[in-house]
């Protein structure tokens, strides 16, 4: 993995920085491959000192690629960090402006010998484009949420309940090799579907109505994103008029991903065609967001958007159009960004899932 | 829930502030009833206002307590936030300084008009009492956790792994009313129990060894925490002795649990049972925590706790001896404390779980 540091390091010259705490744990665990929940980073010219506090030492050691060094600190983190810093002579320290907490920074600011360098998405920006070992995760955790929910249509039926739905469906997330849900399942049916972030709940599954499902899974460490649209029974005549306004706008987006092609294009083009066909008040959300070691990460895809999309970056498209008080629908599929299309790797059919 | 606001106002006494910027989520849950997962409340005089963005509008209106305003802004956050500041009138703006994040506070702290006043665990010290419905809803988590465990011990068998083991338990959360687990499920059997968080992996289990369950559901947002052991046919002898240690040392925990008693001294009780016992280097973490709207919460139950235990307190006595290549051992209730003993609402016999 010396290439994720190459690629760190080069980030320090103009910077003018003699290291850089790291402290969110997705970076942690792109650049040291340590899967805890807890630790700091500190990367001083060419090292990389992982400091954990006793619970993750053990775990650590066994985890962290090579040329990794693990500490072990004792509460207060400051206390211990402080004389780190003087015995490694840090005076101008880089810091995660996106990421750190106040309380840290605060402890951080009253070290005197101590310059704060505000950094700005420096890992994020390096985890954008994706690694062949990561395309492959991300692969195969899109495969289990596709097979996972496949299996799970067998059960939906009139009176389950939407948690039901979810429990299945998770149930076999792990029965098929994935860690756990990569954010809380949506099962959103009827009004319910209107709620973009409908988490399934005790209400139970009428026939005809549409249901929302958004869902994904881990898979060592990195994400899926997938919504299908699923009834029991037809929907009625309106719902599947607004569906066929949805899934064309996103086969419209899908197509139009590309290396090369920005990221605001993409949401405008799909905004567009929503709005040309009467339904633009209600898609209230931004078209699409980056997927890996964390469920929503860059690039996002929406108006303000400054990214160029490039190859192996990998993405959602997912437009949705939610009428408060009657229905609600998305259609979304994670990507891998190529060089003259892009792949589609939550691979399900498109359709209404009638059960 | 106006009485959880009330406490909250008698905070304001002394701070000299107009208003209180909360952002972190399960303040603003305890304070609002939203359940989303991005918000922003600002307490101002007697009005709570939630700010929220498009995705979670209409789901906010349905959920707030009475009383509760909820706003809707258009990203970036700041502007809006400003012309609402300046509205208000607010000039001196408390914050959490535990929970903000970094770059909120630069912002913030880059608006001339504005005073910032760091508040520290304002709302997560009015949460260390639980109040009735709370108290209702952790017993319910517990019951479905205990439950759950109880029928996942029919499927641990030779050879089925750690992962199925928790996604077996997992499923049995959902069925039997639970929202998801509260934090990852640890499975960790042989030398990995000896990893004090040591998650549910691929390894099979193998007959006489111990296996470490550590785990826990939400139930309407409150969490449960319980760890028992189990194991495959009879553990051997070495094991079944600080089996014995450990179990010993949790009851003694547990008896001296209640009203007036310091925290830091029931940690030290246990800590000193398992030194004399001769295995004080192997207990590396502190013996327990609070429990309720986030699975860690306030108070800590550890050497440097200051707080004094008091009824409706609801916290984890857990101590555990790891000892590294060889295996690990833990046992640990969720408890409610009492005017003078304390009562366990994880109920499930203490002893190893011979299947």
């Amino acid at each position: 993995m010396l290439k994720r540091l190459d690629n760190l390091l080069e980030q320090f010259n103009g910077n003018n920085i003699d290291a850089f705490l790291i402290n969110a744990v997705p970076n942690i665990r792109y650049l040291t491959n340590f899967t805890g929940e807890d630790a700091f980073l500190l990367v001083a010219s060419k090292k990389l000192f992982l400091i954990v506090d006793s619970r993750f030492t053990v775990q650590a050691e066994g985890e962290v690629f090579e040329g990794v060094e693990v500490l072990e600190y004792k509460a207060p983190f400051i206390n211990y960090f402080k004389d780190f810093l003087l015995k490694e002579k840090v005076h101008w320290l880089g810091v995660e402006k996106n990421r750190m907490a106040l309380n840290l920074y605060l402890s951080l600011s009253s070290l005197s010998f101590l310059k704060i360098v505000f950094l700005d998405n420096v890992v994020e920006d390096l985890r954008i484009v994706k690694d062949l070992q990561e395309v492959e995760k991300i692969k195969k955790a899109c495969a289990i949420s596709s097979k996972s929910f496949s299996e799970t249509l067998a059960v939906i039926k009139e009176g389950i309940t939407e948690r039901d739905i979810a429990s299945e469906l998770e149930y076999r997330f792990k029965r098929n090799g994935g860690a756990k849900p990569s954010f809380d399942t949506i099962v959103a049916s009827g009004k319910r579907g209107a709620l973009p972030h409908g988490l399934a709940s005790d209400k139970k599954i009428i026939p005809h109505e549409l249901i929302v499902m958004d869902f994904g899974v881990f898979f060592d460490g990195y994400a899926s994103d997938t919504t299908r649209m699923v009834c029991v029974g037809e929907p009625t005549g309106e719902e599947k008029k607004v569906f066929e306004v949805v899934r064309k706008a996103q086969e419209i987006g899908r197509n139009f991903v590309q290396k090369g092609i920005s990221a605001s294009e993409v949401d405008m083009k799909v905004r567009k065609f929503i709005q040309d066909e009467g339904y633009g008040d209600y898609f209230i959300h931004g078209l699409g967001h980056g997927v890996g070691l964390e469920i929503h990460e860059s690039p996002r895809l929406n108006t303000d958007s400054k990214t160029i999309l490039d190859e192996n970056m990998v993405i959602t498209v997912e437009p949705g159009v939610y009428l408060p008080g009657k229905f609600g629908i998305r259609v979304e599929d994670t990507m891998l960004v190529g060089k003259e299309s892009s792949v589609i790797l939550t691979e399900l059919p498109h359709e209404i899932y009638i059960v």
